[in-house]
């Protein structure tokens, strides 16, 4: 048994889900473990880690819909919103979903159903430059 | 220390909670690990697993409808619809719960609260076998 | 590679969130783990764990202004409410938020990033004693 932490940049261009699935296999592979699990830790308070249906691009099209409607922009009762009016619904969408992830690991591939694939899932509007720590604990 | 994998399969008939703390301690009990954690993961993108009350089926029919409002099957600009007018409220209602959980196990037992029960919560009309990969670490 | 179990005891004066990033890191420090993960987990249904912005804080009063709004007090058709009116909303908060986060340790401290800070999200009126388990695995 032993710890292996690692580092995934992801850069985003707006609002939506960013595929990583595969970088997170890849970085699975070079640790060399094959039985345990790996924790996805994203180290913003603006973004989020959420596994979704990766095959339809209308249901992420849908999810961001729903994320805008549910958390809107123009919440008049809002104060912190220095950096604009993405700024305090990027902090709401991050609480309701979430900052950690872990997905078991056997056979050295991550144990995903079918159509499960991991997101970033970005909540501001200018680019960004996204660090998750990963940490995977097996053998 | 070492690692545990099994797996449960959950009968789901419509949409709701349905408690599987027990099933989830058997595991745990056959794995022989008494200290450590175990972590639960859901295979699908349309269920969910959640830690509630587990005391008053009241609180879990309020939860359901809360939800049923939240996130209706009415909504005109969900396009992604093609198994029904369940299908992209199932993908929110699991981004807004959650995918995975991990509770610690100590003297063997999970350290839950007095009123905790482990839920896997179905956002689908349609009867399904849900698959939930169990990883327990420990010693 | 090890497990070693904590507590931490959190006292609540009301709706709101509770910062306790330096607690989770003082328990690390004494339990000699320098590697590996913390996982969170509340013993609770009525409270949630959540990582936010540690800043500023307006974000926070916005965050809690917006679930006192998307979960109200004055939902006509919530049955189970035995402990007052804030008795169902404590639950759907506590499950669109987190009962356990995990973080990953590197060289002994919490990779959290910059502004990050860990929180007892407490969704009841009156003043509770709240029970979080700590599990740390690693070397």
């Amino acid at each position: 048994m032993r710890v292996h932490h690692d580092q995934l940049e992801v850069r985003t261009n707006g609002k939506g889900l960013y595929e990583i699935t595969d970088e997170v296999q890849s970085k699975i592979d070079r640790s060399g473990v094959r039985n345990g699990t790996v924790t996805l830790f994203v180290q913003h308070t603006s973004c989020s880690i959420v596994i979704m249906e990766n095959a339809d691009p209308t249901a992420r099209r849908d999810l961001e819909e729903f994320f805008n409607r549910l958390v809107s922009e123009d919440t008049d009762y809002f104060t912190h919103g220095s950096e604009g009016s993405d700024d305090m619904p990027s902090h709401i969408r991050m609480v309701l979903t979430r900052t950690s992830e872990t997905v078991p690991i056997a056979d050295g591939k991550m144990q995903l159903g079918t159509w499960q694939g991991i997101f970033l899932f970005e909540h501001r509007r200018a680019p960004h430059r996204r660090k998750l720590a990963l940490t995977i604990i097996g053998e």
